[in-house]
């Protein structure tokens, strides 16, 4: 657990654009430009370590600054109490803004999946594809293969390599809640239904992926939104997301 | 009613990048790369306690500066004359442009709801919704539910705290007239019957949108615009815009 | 007709940011990102009183530079050539490239309708205009009425003030020629027949739009370009782009 | 063959912003913001007479560095060793990062066809049109004629000239393999049954486009990506991608 901290604000204060606290803010006014954080939606979160950093709620991501950032102890957190968000203890908060309802479902892909990144996002090429596979019968798995883009994901979990191009990508779809928070225990359990998945689809809401790192988490969540986008434009267009592509040469792992 | 002021162009004047005279040019820049106030279109006005700042009228939105903006006390506005466009007087002047048309619509979000600024956009999402209402038989409102973004706006006016996942957002539809002014007293109708709505879209011409500070105007403007764009889409791909979604989970608040 | 010139660089040389050679490169960068000239086509040339500045052909316009620029005399052009291309006298020509086939049909717009800045875009909305009205019959003009963003058109040459909400804008639509030198007759015959007329679509093409000034060309430009978007949009819906909408305020001039 | 380097950063090390280690990023940023190179996918390498200059695997292409790049001497490649990936031996090597699958398919094109630069995109636009055409009975080459864009293509390997608007733009489609580099014979054989083609499409994967230098291949990349995009759009409209258009003018050369 992180001793005490002197000044919280340290935790947050570093001229290395690397730094989490200074990452979360860039990262953020990119996703901005690219539609997944609309009006406050979505979010961001990195993971140090046992330090989590966190974006606070209801911020515009394309002008968050370092000091709105949260700082957490992932160790010192409750894993039997779900739903602390109240209670929960800061390293250091910001001087205005409320934590995000978000935490929780970070924290899962932090302490589940040993991520080291977690992004959520609302973009509206996610929400299309749960919208369809609702109307094709409330399906609750997206599948799409030989996608050329389907070898930007691992395997799994503590598994090395990435998917072949015939592999088929499987990203479960949980159902929204009206709160936040309350989605952690479908998320958890997706997790547990989908033990290699790196995100979840949530219906008519968005999509949380995650990866080992900072890199694996963004450039996964590109793949991901280039897949919902190819999805829907596929559907609009008549092109089923499975087929069966024979294979002309061998898939080495 | 603000005393008279010496000099004019102090009141436009400032190193803060937060200051309305600075904050509008900035905004305005950020909505025309998302295609809000394309060739010379739309619009935003902040107000700061008695104090309106407007954009005028024909300026390129991505190149407007500080100088260009109008300045008028609120509380020398005379509410029973309406089409006073032309007596208008204003605090500050830019040396060339004339004043906005949409400058009564922007006092009546002012003066009617409180409003600290108010955002006008063509969006061609928004046009293209009023024009499905149009051809589903002229309808006058705007519905949806059950997506996630319906969070990012308030409950309405004087009410605390935002609407729910499953509250269904209603936003009323106004008829264009040939004269931007002349819409006033119609938008003014509309937030009567629609007491709690922050925002009215205009049949075949855009929408406006405000809220308390310049962060909830634009916020609900960027929430209502991706719900515009989403309703689009899903009405190309046959999905209904109001559906019946179990509740899974307790809506609090 | 202009002096002869000591150094010709004088005439692309200024610090000024207005001045045409500096504004055509910062305005072709910005089309380049609306996708406008993509892949070096499409262009845009401005007339200062008899000096007409064009960018040159066969360049990436987002990279373009005030040594690019060709400079002419329009008084030094012979009306009755025009396919003198090979002949035309330039006051400035820059080291590399060579003129641009584009430059007899800017030409036109100077010379026939005293303008002060011409546009041609290849912007895909456009094409698509074009084949659209090609599928309806090879319809030779584009028109569409009650969409608010038509207010951003002048009435026409030599007239005062700008197209109401419910007139009709036309936009001619000429043929396209293997060689873009031999379109300008046709575009000149449009503009006879149109001669209120500030653009002219070519088929499978793109669109020449044309204003009194930088500021007029680019916002009409942008109004155009918005007005070919919705019209695929509408078309893809089933709405109609023509419509009989009710009067139900006045339209004064 | 190279003289061997004393220090091979200085390869990579120029205050050139035309150098090839300083051209690849910056194309690469701005390819990622096209949506060419999302989530790493895509690539581009550049050869400056016998050397190559490569962007590394896996690397976020709008963020990369000169010193991700690797070299090689293109003589010294065997070229009856197509898979000698895991042998090749670097002029130049950046410190982490693996070499990219991509190389044997950009030596291609600088072996068989003398290319200065090479250009590779998971483009959605490129991705549908595959997609397309194998709905359509697997056609094996991409078609399109009467679109100006066409003109922005050269008439192929050492010929003169561009093609002109009355032409047919064809570009072959190759199946795509689960390793990027066993690609490599079956683009070879394509390049052989289309001499004159300057790209050729893979299906459900991406597209490679090259020309003599940097500027011919990145002009033909965004013709092409404009002429894919058009050609998803015409389907979707119903319009046909070949046409029978009467010569209105004629087509010199």
């Amino acid at each position: 657990m992180a001793a005490p901290v002197d000044n919280p604000d340290q935790l947050i204060t570093s001229s290395d654009p690397e730094h989490p606290a200074n990452l979360i803010p860039s990262l953020c006014a990119k996703f901005w430009t690219l539609g997944w954080v609309t009006g406050t939606g979505g979010g961001c979160s990195i993971r140090d370590d046992d330090l989590v950093y966190l974006a606070p709620s209801g911020v515009q991501k394309e002008l968050m600054k370092p000091t709105d950032i949260y700082v957490l102890s992932l160790k010192a957190q409750d894993p039997s109490n779900r739903h602390q968000q109240l209670q929960r203890t800061y390293l250091r908060s910001p001087p205005i803004y409320k934590p995000s309802q978000c935490t929780p479902l970070f924290l899962a892909a932090f302490t589940r999946r040993n991520a080291g990144c977690c992004i959520h996002t609302h973009s509206h090429w996610a929400v299309l594809v749960t919208l369809l596979l609702e109307a094709k019968g409330n399906s609750s798995v997206f599948e799409i293969n030989n996608i050329e883009q389907i070898k930007g994901f691992g395997r799994g979990f503590q598994k090395t390599g990435n998917l072949g191009y015939h592999d088929t990508l499987r990203i479960p779809v949980i159902e929204n809640t009206p709160h936040e928070e309350d989605l952690t225990e479908y998320l958890e359990k997706a997790m547990d239904e989908f033990p290699d998945t790196y995100a979840v689809l949530v219906r008519r809401h968005g999509v949380y992926v995650w990866g080992d790192n900072v890199h694996k988490a963004k450039t996964q969540c590109e793949s991901l939104d280039y897949l919902f986008q190819l999805a829907v434009e596929m559907h609009q267009l008549g092109l089923p997301w499975i087929s069966n592509i024979p294979q002309i040469a061998p898939q080495r792992t």
